[in-house]
């Protein structure tokens, strides 16, 4: 017998017909024999209807009441996905966040896991019931709700199977795997069997939209087994997320595109040192995420920082950034939304000499310009204009023959 | 300094041009130098559309995980709440009613308030905030959510006025205040400045939907100072509830209709003592509250019993007596929902002869035909068709003269 954590995303418990079907794959696995744990986001556009709710009474609302007020979104599909398996006879007990022990830090809206006191998941399990637990939520040491950010379903899950030791934690989404890049962009795209978690964490994070990059990496530290497969074709197999996968030739895993980002340039700073360290701990205070950096020679003995970061923090860095002008001491300040980023991932890369410029010929060949450049051992992004990214992918998968 | 319950009804607080209202009579009350305890319903039709989506997946889903559901109404309209008062530049938190220790029994659904722990409450209350509490819900020894069904509202801002020795409790709907009968019906219909727990307690049992029943014992119970007021007119001085009013020469305090009655008769039953007793304790071991009983002479030295309950048990009626027909002993049911109910209230009844006579003669001059009589110390409630009760309720406050 088996433990294994389901976690199903908000498109696939969006209504009742979706509900049966998902409770159908449920039913199939405990059938079978496995103890299960289902972890379940809000019904599709819940949150973005409360959001709007919210924004209609108070345009800047404290994250700890957004915290109040999107959590009823999943616990309002736990406890219909929990009737529908009622329905179809099954013991069952839909448990939200707090019931079930998930503690977190108070950084509402982002709050990151501390730790799962499991015993009432283990007690509901004992009695042979089907566990359907709120995603995305948790309780903080105030005893107040807080919410993991979006797409944090991912991560409660993986939180979940590595709390109760589980075999197996599948997530369940719209497609029925990881694939080489897009499929609907780019036909011939493959699906891969197994991937790496590091390159999953950088396919996560560049924007795949598969799983969320902090639930990698918490497979990661807790080597949780982790199965991405689909809700829609369940009897097809999924990729498998795993430490290390077995040898292939293929250098490159994947090609990811990004339309979320901002690129900020802080022009004209004084080129002193610990000006950058004084910008990125700034924006790490606020919790804000930056991607590629790059640094360059300004005029007259300055230099110039770019950075890129999604385009929900644009206005709180350009906030933060106009207040400390003073401290970090930058010229001008300017940026740009219009842009898009493109990356190919993979484990084999670092070991692999020409793999970037292979990249840079492709999109050379289909004529697009690239205005930054960023690197990791497994990942080469770069920011193009926005609107060219499909074909920039395209480009790259044909390059690097990734359909074949 | 004085500690102000409110409660707000789900109509009041529907959308954000009422949540903002409310939101005025809120920090109109902070600004006057009190602390204050709001609870809310849930917004609008919320709680219906909740039961519909439930019904829809599941006909008959477990009372768990409906509570499980509803509560999020509530959990909606309290943090929206709290967001508006954010918005106007006051300090609020909003709490769900596990997290302001409202401690309650297993009887989901319909669970009654055991004790409330209100160290949170204080401590909130403490730092000068405007406490939002979601109505309606509570928490069971196994650390589940339950509600305290329908209306079960009011009774939450009584617990917790009770609790925290609020100065006063005042529970605003859309009227303003408790009127000798409904408005809509007799425009000569008077307001009430002030009425006993007792007749309130009738008034609301009774259907005149201005508080519900169990928040009334439980003021009397505590002693808490209650007062019914208008939302929509918040200036206006609403109806006191107290034990003792001022001595008046008016017996009969108001009339009162309810549809939602059905009538049920066991007839043919053994003429043998411990009959009605095995019936009714039955019923109430399924919680099932009957109103008016009427015992009669049957055939052939049987007897019928007679009783009135809501329309929604009528089922669950139905199926208790055929599951312990032998038991009872009876010949045949038979039942009857078109039917209504229609009351006087007062505390000045039981010593004042010829009250009952005056309304059946009412009743009477207005041709309508009375199937069942019940009375108490400070009521008397007749069953007369349905569609006859607005003709019956004019007729009786016409002959007592209630709206001079």
């Amino acid at each position: 017998m088996s433990l294994i954590v389901q976690k199903f995303g908000g498109s696939s418990v969006a209504d009742a017909t979706k509900l049966r079907r998902v409770a159908g794959i449920i039913t199939d696995t405990y059938k079978a024999g496995n103890n299960v744990i289902v972890v379940v986001s809000a019904q599709g556009d819940t949150t973005d209807d409360l959001i709007e709710k919210a924004k209609e009474i108070n345009p800047n609302p404290s994250k700890r009441e957004m915290d109040m007020l999107l959590s009823t979104g999943e616990q309002i599909s736990a406890s219909l996905l929990a009737m529908t398996i009622e329905n179809m006879g099954f013991p069952v007990i839909s448990l939200t966040g707090w019931q079930c022990g998930v503690h977190t830090d108070s950084n509402y809206s982002a709050s990151r896991i501390k730790k799962v006191k499991a015993e009432r998941l283990n007690a509901e399990l004992d009695k042979k019931r089907i566990v359907i637990v709120t995603g995305f939520q948790g309780i903080n040491k105030y005893d107040d709700i807080t919410t993991l950010g979006r797409g944090g379903s991912d991560t409660s899950a993986v939180a979940l199977a590595a709390a109760c030791h589980a075999d197996l934690c599948e997530i369940y989404t719209d497609v029925d795997g990881v694939y080489t890049t897009d499929p609907r962009i780019v036909p011939e795209a493959k699906k891969l069997d197994e991937i790496t978690f590091d390159e999953m964490l950088e396919l996560a994070s560049l924007g795949a939209n598969v799983l969320h990059n902090r639930s990698v990496e918490m497979a990661k530290k807790y080597n949780v087994n982790l199965c991405v497969r689909s809700s829609i074709t369940p009897n097809v197999e999924g990729t498998v997320v795993k430490e290390v996968v077995k040898m292939e030739t293929m250098v490159v895993r994947g090609v990811a595109k990004d339309n979320d980002v901002a690129r900020i340039s802080l022009c004209n700073i004084e080129d002193t040192p610990g000006k950058a360290f004084r910008i990125f701990s700034l924006l790490a205070k606020h919790n804000i995420n930056v991607d590629i950096i790059l640094q360059s020679i300004g005029r007259e003995g300055t230099k110039d920082i770019s950075f890129t970061t999604s385009e929900g923090n644009l206005q709180q860095v350009l906030d933060i950034c106009e207040a400390n002008k003073e401290i970090i001491g930058y010229g001008d300040i300017s940026y740009n939304t219009n842009v898009s980023k493109v990356s190919i991932v993979g484990a084999g890369m670092v070991s692999n000499a020409g793999v970037a410029a292979k990249m840079f010929e492709a999109l050379y060949d289909a004529n697009i310009n690239i205005h930054m450049i960023g690197t990791s051992e497994i990942k080469v992004s770069v920011l193009i204009d926005q609107g060219m990214e499909n074909k920039a992918v395209k480009a790259i998968h044909d390059k690097f023959e990734l359909g074949n």
